[in-house]
């Protein structure tokens, strides 16, 4: 049980390392019935593969997704569908002779004591490539949701200094951040670009606007929907924080501020505000979801730095190769990804909550 | 599955709510052999109990825990332990006027919806009075994480706008608010008192180290160590965010800043910064443990709030009788708890990393 | 994780020995809204209990069910439901003499080894009294299942060599060995009779017939309806041995005998035969399902056996006290529930299966 | 969650279909450290491969193991084990004019019933082809089982009225039904092909001997070590019953003839007979562990048989092609790896019984 797998209902689980066959995910809990092509998931794999932009590294990976099973005449069977990108530009060499060093900020450390050895080859499964799994998964939770007018937004929130101010959808995937407000959208471009010419990385936050969530989703009391969302998110390789609606600010908030007060919208019941972020006792309330994840800076980054080998010596490394200046852009699309398996899993579960 | 288990080998399910029969809770994975007596148990529920201070609520639970199962002769047999607290003080009379409304920040609407009707008797299950089977359960995994050198210590790090700077982990039951900074105690007790005097609640954060965590606790790549820590924490009522380590401040930082840099403290590999937290890749790296949760201001309040009814009017709400102006106190105890059934359970999954 | 739990969506924890506080149940997972009273569950402890006729123990428990949670104003509140039974007549002073030695067929030497000490009290934990818990739980999934139709029916198929020819569901109950054949009936008590009388035991057969099963029920390709049900029954006390269906005579049967053909009856598909019994591919095809667990005669004898002490001597050892001649007429509702526990997780489970 | 995982630590998830893309594995719980290669699986994938006699099917498939992740140098890292199986003699032609109608006793009735549609192409999920997964991970867990001296034998006992008197291990896998009897091996034979050339096809049973296991191994009261087994073979395909020890034949004993009493073996604690099969109170007891299971005749048998079609008609079916006249000698490695499974998980489940 070494922790791969994600989901009580709609389960995947993910396989696969940096430069080893590929990666995969086998999801096992999708419904018969759902027409599913290769485009649907595709499409996601795009958003967040690498080199798509200025802002990400520029290793070139297709990431082309091959469905292995679970699919007969373009519909789901209702057995485990398995997916599987093949890992294609996997140039290992560099890593030998660092293979003895542990690069600060990542987890050659930690798997190192773990397991005894490690998969040096660009962190092997601790690799971000492993992600490719969980965004081909949720691709198919996706799907799934917007049966049901769900629908995940995932966007950049801040970026170093820079903190979107106007958020407009349409703007999202008009710039290379993914950042809602197209003014600090560039501003933010312009921080990333002058990090990585310094050899350095920069840091961010994403936000998920979730839409659409039916009142009544989370299994209180370990299971709540916020609790399972903190996991998922903190599940994504950089992730150092987790707040849903008013989040941290809620320190030094008075009662009478926090709570929001219900009002009647027409027939439904729904709350003047929303500091909650839609999420009351673990449990959906109709109103957006609202979660925020900051992404530290990139540990990659093209500047000496101090560490220590595994034969006991002290050590200067500088990592070379071609690194995201900043993690966020990319992680949009994984973070969008964990969102809608979560959701897909609570709206499975809820289904049991009441006698029918 | 309705969400009230927690842990894959040491394993506590909950059960219980405010005005029933009591409050309890069933441990499935106690290693046999380990003493355990109720003042072992006891000493944490009076830390969580209400009525111990003038900053919490001045209801009266005496908390007794009583053992039904799972030891002889003192031990535990490795068989189920179940622990139960009976309800005492539980006057629900005063819940019969309110049972129409929907309490503004409260669970009300969402069990209502959830479940089509609800427990209006102080929350019923949404109550924190559910805590208690997890602090029952927390004192067990502490004296088992205490055999390994593990300790898991928590305070009051912020209420309103009072943060505590000197941490002295002495101070911290030498105060009623369980803060390490005996001047910056008394100016959150003065906040506290202050607000419930206008009838108003505050929020606060929690800190929680963990020391003597061996590298290597983690399951990569869903359940990390944090990850899990995330969702234990989120777990927890009133909490809307978590940090690890440097948390939310990685946003505004470089890489280089970032970065834990490696060296020896002697024969043993260690980090020259703590930003991470002690866990990189979702393994622990034997540092400190550092994590913060928020908590929002408790929900009740002696304010007239606007409100909605099941039966479709507005209306006005007071929420009469006697609640903790401040959640963090009682709060400490409870995270404390929660750490300690993901670090046991995570020292357990650890074991089969490598052979033996 | 010691095992205690059962189920997925409908779990189970039981918890309880045999000379402790008492044994009892917590059911996670019963939907909001159900009507149970503590009568709906007794119905079925009281033809578990003991004392109840000639060919049972004559010890005498109650077995009187509290509910401690998860029920208001009479219905079950979607949260966890805790019951619990005390133990009452508890003599542990005659297992003083013996706590030395490992009962032969008893589990006291096994427990021994897995846990490095024993409750030497009636077995602990391995006492049949453990069942309550099991039984309790299942009347609210019988109670659960019964609106979907879905009735389950347990009898005494065989006692050494009696074997029921006309299964007469009328006379099951009417008998104190649970034979739905009238004749054959009083020759099993004779035969258990006799048996006592030489302060011996006897083996025997339980049959259930699960009838309304929708076909559908049974997730593949490892949590097949009939290898839960087989686990199901594997885990009750003294059962050696499973059959659905035909069972072991398929060992010399053809294809063509075996197989069951398809026909209409009506405008519903069904087959001809139910060699399968019921269940085809791991899944229920809408027949009876039917089954067959074997017990072998109760291990405490009044006759001196062979055994060892745990100081390394041989030794005889006569197990005194008032034990069940034959375990049959008292496992038929420990079958029924366990039957009625998976059938209940796996008729939620299987709401996924297609799109809705 | 459509059942297709097996095992709590030591987890497996397989997928795929008799003709799509292949069939595979992920194994999420291997330690790190272990040596393995192809060679490794291939082994117990060239015993399971159809065409390996004239008692098997015809077809041919070739079966190669493909390690897709989890291998670093030689060795295993920790990280999932993706096994694939390409799919080659796939002619899914023949299966065109039967794919409205359900071939009797197969599966295609059940799945219909359960996904509303199903993968006519010999069975989709439903074929056994999908035990390809299982007996690969199996291979990796009698790797692992055999580092403690835990060895697994499987054998045909039974086939038609034909059953194995003498136990030889070493002629198993001298004779094409693996069984350990010479002479009886030659009637079995002569037995199936008799059937053969009828069009026919015949049942019988395997066998399990587990050597080497310590005694303590199993997790009451549900997830017993026999109860455990027992889901294990009966989720393989044609299985209609399981027994452990001296089964069925329990229901006919007395208790003082069927207890195992206890005695010294040198210094070791065993008992002088084995009807438990090894088990006592679902813990192994260090003795052999014996396991039988039935495998029903082969449902595709080349005779017309009566059916029905999805349009609502009567119909007769004749299923062309190759099959195995008899289930029994390439179910042998398939129980192997389902009883390895099973054990693995339970060695890994009892390191937590003491504390240490």
């Amino acid at each position: 049980m070494s922790g791969s797998s994600y989901g009580t209902l709609f389960k995947i689980s993910t396989w696969g390392e940096s430069h080893g066959e590929g990666v995969g995910v086998v999801i096992d809990g999708c419904p018969a019935g759902l027409s599913l092509k290769v485009a649907d998931i595709q499409k996601d794999l795009d958003r967040r593969k690498t080199g798509q932009s200025k802002v990400t590294t520029t290793r070139k990976e297709t990431d082309r997704v091959h469905i292995l099973s679970g699919i007969f005449k373009g519909k789901t069977t209702g057995t485990p569908i398995a997916l599987w990108v093949k890992n294609r530009d996997a140039d290992s060499s560099k890593y030998e002779e660092i293979k003895n060093m542990f690069r600060p900020g990542h987890a050659d450390f930690t798997y190192f004591m773990k397991y005894g050895f490690r998969d040096y080859r660009g962190g092997g499964r601790s690799s971000a490539r492993e992600t490719v799994g969980r965004v081909a998964a949720g691709a198919v939770a996706k799907k799934l949701l917007a049966r049901k007018r769900i629908k995940i937004i995932g966007y950049t929130k801040q970026i170093g200094p820079y903190i979107a101010k106007k958020i407009d959808f349409k703007q999202i995937e008009k710039n290379i951040v993914r950042c809602p407000d197209k003014k600090i959208a560039q501003k933010m471009v312009d921080h990333i670009l002058h990090a990585r010419k310094k050899g350095d990385s920069v840091g961010g936050v994403v936000e998920i606007i979730i839409k659409g969530v039916p009142a009544g989703l989370g299994e209180p009391v370990f299971d709540r929907l916020d609790a399972d969302l903190a996991k998922a998110m903190m599940s994504i390789p950089a992730v150092k924080g987790i707040e849903v609606g008013i989040g941290f600010e809620a320190a030094t908030m008075y009662g009478s501020e926090c709570n929001d007060p219900y009002t009647y919208k027409g027939k439904k019941i729904t709350t003047k505000t929303n500091h909650s972020g839609g999420i009351h006792g673990g449990i959906s309330n109709g109103s957006d979801i609202i979660l925020r994840m900051v992404v530290k800076p990139t540990s990659s980054i093209n500047k000496v730095q101090n560490t220590v080998t595994t034969d006991g010596e002290k050590a200067l490394i500088k990592v070379e190769g071609r690194h995201d200046p900043c993690v966020s852009p990319r992680a949009v699309p994984i973070a969008e990804a964990m969102a809608a398996l979560t959701l897909i899993d609570h709206l499975m579960r809820h289904q049991f909550s009441q006698l029918k």
